[in-house]
């Protein structure tokens, strides 16, 4: 073992106490308790030897110099912030490792060709202002004056809150880092699913990061008396709904067989008037869509949507659907996955392909740069919950990885 | 015609006039805005020849005497409370009609040979007390002392509101009327439904009212990231539901084909966590089933919760189903429905049998009198709602078949 595994194991139980002291584990982005993580963050990546610079996008970034200054750097980075009272591993397992990685090659004397640079992505999760990813949007120059102009429930614009935490908001009309300014760009994550624990592999190689479309639907029936109205003069909201969930899922399960990756969850529904006497007479629901094939996840709901608007009208309803959102699949760098491949068998340790289910920030630095992600499993795939957790060996497995990968890839890299 | 159609409809508006200014038409049982719908009744009651008095169960009930005193009287009654916000019919018209059809006997000079009763039936519709039909329970014994004690949010016993009213609560232990006492009940009602519109006919002559049975169910999976989580390891609350609810609808269309009335609808359902990136966790709904068959009501759900059962296990789910309230079903007595369907023939009026899918005084009626109802069409159906509307034809059309049927009762009674 070249790391310190105890080390970062202390060092995940030190910054996960940086918490909302009354719903663990709470530490989210622009909030004292978050700065105060960051604090301690910006001490130990100095106490590694690592100096650190706030960029405009409020992006804390450690950087070890390598041998050889005329290359572009190693990036290795993930997220502090979490979501209300979720996730001790999620995010700060990728800092953490990172910097873990970086200050047992140094304790070893070992210097890289390339700068290594350990960055802690300003609010990757879903932030109160609307948007997720914000600092490496800012980075990669996909923080739109729009976004910027987005407000918080008490008011405040994003801007002004990338600007109170070190920022500077005015100068994110142009990418920070442009592509051919990074060599390579690295994330350890947990899983946040089952797939790992399930196959009882410890490394999961990321192939590529699902796109997410989005639909709000409604279902429009008719609000009759539930005693006084016999089944054939029904028009009800909520059954027709039943029977698009369940060719949902059905279509979802069939497509999703094989190499590709599709999930399709109605994960919010609600029906109105919602009384024990009233049949319903319009049902509200979003369905997400998800999944690594541009084609599949562009040509998945269409079809489905087409059959069940004329089931529907036969029998007198409607069902409009309205899409929200339409963000395509991000491939990772086939350089990047192999490297990771052969830095698992190098440690010794089984791994296995598959598709990131969940966005990251490493979405919008593949964006600039050649990008990859390994995951480790997390108990029974529970993230963004309290119970989430990791066992030190998990954590461990994925700093050994990731610090053997980053050796290969200076190696290899111009 | 032999009833006086426009003074009826007057007095139907009359009466609806009687309601919550911001919100008509509303007069809820207990209500100031009641009392005062009560004391015009029952000077209209008054004018029209009848003696009024209040029985220990609240209910106003105007007599006209017959010609031959050791009989037991002919009753036709139901209630003047609605829901909130619902209905200018729904109630109102059954006790107006009754009225209408024994003051214009009045006034023609034709003394039938029984004691006619007109009741306005206390708090028919569901009341803050948490039942329905207070006063039709108390006059048969079937308020029993636990429904006394029942409270309303304010903290009001239902003991107390009967005797706020009028009513003696401590007589109730026993019934007021037995068998025996009554020598048949009629009830004319709003359809509340859009079979008899559909029909293109008048006069619905109830067979029976339906028994309801409900259910609370709940749907048990698990709650995991909607991204993360491939089809086949999910276990989805929702999906779950959903072939529930399918599978429901369509036992149900299958087993309401011919004579049998058999509604079963979800119409409220609930989803937990509802967020649109995480995978149901839990589903709450209430199923209502509906049958004028017993057989039929008891046996309906069991076999497809089985089923549902065994399917939701095999997937590592699991549905809990909790029976609410069982009541049976009420057949209306041969004799009414026949002397209705021949006042209907007597009238000029097309008539057409058919079950009552909602609940009525009549239902407590039917424990202690041969009982019969009629319905007249409602516009679409509607009905506890601002929209519901009849016509003054089909307002008319009823009370002529009420009086019809009356004198043809009051003819072959003893």
């Amino acid at each position: 073992m070249t790391i310190n595994a105890e080390r970062l194991w202390q060092n995940l139980e030190a910054l996960s106490t940086f918490t909302d002291p009354d719903r663990p584990w709470t530490r989210r982005a622009f909030t004292e308790r978050y700065q105060e993580g960051r604090d301690w963050l910006k001490r130990a990546m100095q106490t590694a030897g690592l100096t650190t610079r706030l960029d405009d996008a409020g992006n804390l970034i450690g950087t070890l110099p390598g041998s050889e200054p005329s290359l572009t750097p190693l990036v290795i980075g993930s997220h502090i912030d979490t979501v209300p009272s979720g996730g001790r591993y999620d995010g700060i397992l990728g800092v953490l490792a990172g910097l873990e990685a970086v200050q047992s090659l140094q304790e070893a004397e070992v210097q890289l060709r390339h700068d290594v640079e350990v960055i802690d992505f300003l609010s990757e999760e879903p932030s109160e202002y609307g948007i997720s990813c914000v600092g490496s949007r800012g980075m990669v120059g996909a923080l739109s004056d729009e976004m910027l102009n987005f407000r918080e429930p008490g008011g405040e614009r994003l801007g002004d809150a990338i600007r109170r935490v070190g920022g500077n908001p005015d100068a994110l009309s142009t990418p920070l880092r442009q592509q051919g300014d990074i060599a390579a760009f690295l994330e350890l994550h947990i899983e946040q699913g089952r797939v790992l624990e399930e196959n009882h592999v410890p490394i999961g190689v990321v192939s590529d990061i699902v796109g997410i479309h989005r639909y709000d639907i409604e279902v429009l029936g008719q609000a009759d008396h539930a005693g006084t109205t016999p089944m054939e003069l029904r028009r009800d909201a909520l059954a027709e709904a039943a029977g698009l969930i369940k060719a949902i899922q059905r279509e979802a399960q069939h497509q999703s067989v094989g190499d590709n990756y599709l999930v399709a969850t109605v994960g919010r529904l609600n029906v109105f008037p919602n009384a024990t006497n009233a049949i319903p007479e319009r049902v509200e629901m979003v369905l997400e869509v998800r999944s690594n094939d541009a084609h599949l996840l562009q040509n998945f709901f269409p079809p489905i949507l087409d059959q069940a608007k004329r089931n529907a009208s036969t029998l007198g309803l409607d069902i409009i659907a309205t899409p929200l959102s339409e963000g395509s699949p991000t491939p990772c760098a086939d350089l990047i996955q192999s490297k990771v491949w052969e830095a698992a068998q190098a440690t010794g340790l089984k791994a296995m392909s598959l598709t990131s289910g969940a966005g990251h920030d490493a979405v919008y630095m593949a964006k600039i740069a050649p990008t990859g992600m390994l995951f480790v499993p997390c108990h029974e795939g529970r993230s963004h919950c309290p119970e989430e957790s990791i066992t030190q060996q998990q954590a461990t497995n994925g700093c050994q990885v990731i610090q053997e990968a980053l050796k290969s890839l200076d190696n290899y890299l111009g």
